[in-house]
């Protein structure tokens, strides 16, 4: 006797009801092997419901397997489809870095003014790309992106930052970070170690094994090549020659020689990760270390911190010998980025909404850096010292004598601030317990203001 | 003597040609370190130029280290700056795979009808997404995805696939190619070796070394695991129990209960591929192997058939002691998939676009795939026989007594048709070197009758 209870306000449909109980039965061992079915007319009067029901029920379990028909008897149940079923525990992960309600202003680096995006302009783009583009690009497509794109990225780096290079040298990524993943897969392929600098951007450390890794003090120049160790096989260095993540020191050209004639010697590769570049207050944009030597530097961006992270778009400009290995750890990690959103970001570059939008946001940036520097000198005088050129949307400022400890960020945050603390980007927490990296892109000045004046409350409180 | 000529119809400003022409000469050692530079209002004079734009690139020289400057004396050459410059490869990658110019009717598999695609609807949600959602969403975010998706997905899942799980369980990936990668980084944590399908999606195989995998040959059900290797540990089966791709086969329940037993008893993963489960021309949507062990099988589908590949937005439903590991290998790869997709790709489902377009394109394909098989009958008679269950956007046809070898393959392209061979998907290519995957769902009627036209002219000279 088959026995089921229907929903008749469910959204499930009867038939899907009928077969996920009867289902249920047979994988429970409550209908056995070769038992027969009640015919479909028998269950459906006994269940008060349309003979068609049962009977597309019945079909359904037949094509699956669950039963095998005899043709003028009827249905039966198959053989060995007893399954016991296994408990199911809750999932328990700890998600609460990106829960963030009780947070009124985040210093979180790395972080562009999101309420600034030019929407009316990007959708203009988007519905462009949508409608005018050939429906042949819609499929897949070349795993270093679309054509177009990097044609017009070729261009745009030689006007910007005096990069030389093909199209076909181009590779578009999702976000620099997935550029940096690629590299760290690359290296793992070659011999010898990778330099990282430190300070770092933990996500970076993260994609390589500790062993696979040299984590290398920057100066005030950044890294020295003088100091890199004499006994160690060097593969590459991953480095942030313009801005330094987090400290914000600039190599400057002498360093940057050192740097391209060390990588010559020593048969290895530069990784030149060129984050904010865009963002320079001071009078002069600092040049590529890339076009230094295009055969040894990999140079790197994205359009997160002048657009948004949330498109997640990036680009890296490979030596020749790098194109094709590459190109075949793209495509065996997500084929190619999502191709709408590449068409989109090559109509706002042609038509110089890109331009645009940086000249807006760096006079902002300007702005609230500026107004975060005041706060921090009026409310800490010369307790403070702010680290890096004039460049980005973060300030490293170090508080002379204070410990950033767990308690003292937590009582921070239940007052609604959110700060990052530099020792958790480093080998060296000891040397940089003070020093904390403040985000700037995405607070109005009054909000920071009412930021520092809360920081201002709980570290007075120490002093 | 600086000698610098100016092009004043570049569209580069005379301030940067002024300093990248001065830069060039150091670099190159034309000017020597200590070097005296001309003064600003005697270079602007000789060059018949403003002082400011001499003054701003002498500025920028400083700025960036090229030169020191002594007050009231001028601008000097920095030490050590000379830096021999490479030759620059020309970058030579074969790109043939995607451009196909020459392709009037293309085969391949895996690709919708991409004219189909519903942009006014799409790009109607895509708007939303962009004006209604909060600032706060297009910074970074969890590297699982968007939560307001995952919760639409997880209700989806449950009323088409009977799949049950909470919204955490679910990981947004970049299609399910980038759910493959993440999986096949999480095997090589794990102690034994992968089994895949034999024939395969040979970007999956790419993914795992070869000394990873087992290739298992499937029978009509799919895998058997009678037929698994006795002696050797497996952490992992990769399988597309409701279609093999690309044979077509459907698993009946009773080859699911073993796997799931077997998976049992050797403590291992499966991880369900379902790939095109939308599209069934049968009576039943067969049901997911999820279902029956939901610790045990990681389910993986993508939007890429349903929608569009290029959208890149696939989807894992994990047990849940994976969900940490590859949540952090989704944020070391790529941080997140981008989110104003996936905001849109939620409300395309909840406004219950998604059901109406897959209920609309499973009558186009399921014509067209009736409209092939019908004219390779017509044309090659009992000469052919379709392989798999009635489902999907592609077919397997395998040709009595002939063999695809390149040079056919290559005529066959000359004519604009192009072909995909099954033995370029399998270990044992001898076994399926009669056999073609037809993919169908990007052809219409039209295209198909002109496509086996051309390929029946080109086999038939063969016989």
């Amino acid at each position: 006797m088959v026995y089921i209870k229907l929903d008749r306000n469910s959204k499930e449909s009867l038939t899907k009801q009928v077969y996920r109980h009867i289902k249920h039965m047979i994988l429970n061992n409550k209908l056995k092997a070769d038992e027969k079915l009640p015919s479909s007319r028998k269950l459906a009067s006994e269940l008060n419901i349309s003979r068609i029901v049962v009977v597309d029920a019945y079909e359904n379990l037949l094509a699956e397997g669950y039963t095998y028909a005899i043709k003028g008897s009827g249905h039966y149940i198959n053989k060995n489809l007893t399954l016991e079923r296994p408990q199911l525990p809750a999932p328990q992960v700890d998600f609460s870095e990106f829960e963030q309600e009780h947070i009124e202003i985040s210093f979180k680096s790395r972080i562009p003014a999101l309420d600034m995006f030019p929407k009316a302009k990007w959708l203009k783009c988007y519905r462009e790309a949508l409608y005018d583009s050939e429906s042949t690009s819609f499929g897949y497509s070349y795993p270093s992106g679309q054509k177009s794109l990097r044609k017009t990225l070729a261009d745009h780096l030689y006007k910007k930052r005096g990069i030389k290079c093909h199209e076909d040298q181009i590779i578009i990524t999702s976000g620099s970070v997935q550029g940096l993943s690629l590299l760290s897969q690359y290296f793992k392929t070659c011999d010898g170690k990778v330099i990282l600098e430190d300070p770092f951007n933990y996500t970076i450390r993260d994609m390589f094994e500790k062993n696979e890794t040299i984590y290398q003090a920057i100066d005030k120049f950044g890294l020295d090549p003088d100091n890199f160790p004499k006994d160690t096989k060097i593969s590459g260095i991953i480095m942030t020659p313009s801005h330094q993540y987090p400290m914000g020191t600039a190599s400057p050209i002498s360093r940057r020689i050192e740097l391209i004639k060390y990588a010559r010697q020593h048969d290895c590769l530069i990784v030149e990760d060129d984050y904010d570049s865009a963002f320079r207050y001071d009078n002069s944009p600092v040049e590529s270390l890339h076009e230094l030597d295009p055969e040894r530097v990999i140079y790197l961006d994205s359009f997160s911190k002048v657009m948004m992270p949330s498109l997640r778009i990036g680009y890296m400009v490979l030596p020749t010998h790098m194109i094709e290995p590459i190109y075949k750890l793209k495509r065996i990690s997500d084929i190619t980025s999502p191709i709408l959103n590449q068409l989109t970001m090559d109509r706002f570059i042609q038509y110089g909404y890109l331009d645009q939008h940086i000249q807006k946001m760096k006079s902002v940036y300007k702005r609230r850096r500026h107004h975060l520097i005041g706060l921090l000198n009026h409310y800490f005088t010369d307790q403070v010292t702010i680290h890096g050129v004039s460049a980005g949307i973060h300030i490293v400022a170090e508080f002379e004598g204070l410990v950033f400890d767990n308690q003292l960020i937590k009582s921070i945050e239940g007052d609604g601030v959110y700060i990052m603390r530099l020792s958790d980007n480093t080998e060296y927490p000891d040397k940089y317990k003070s020093h904390l990296i403040l985000g700037y892109g995405n607070l109005t000045e009054g909000q920071l203001d009412k930021g520092i004046k809360i920081l201002h409350k709980h570290l007075n409180k120490l002093n």
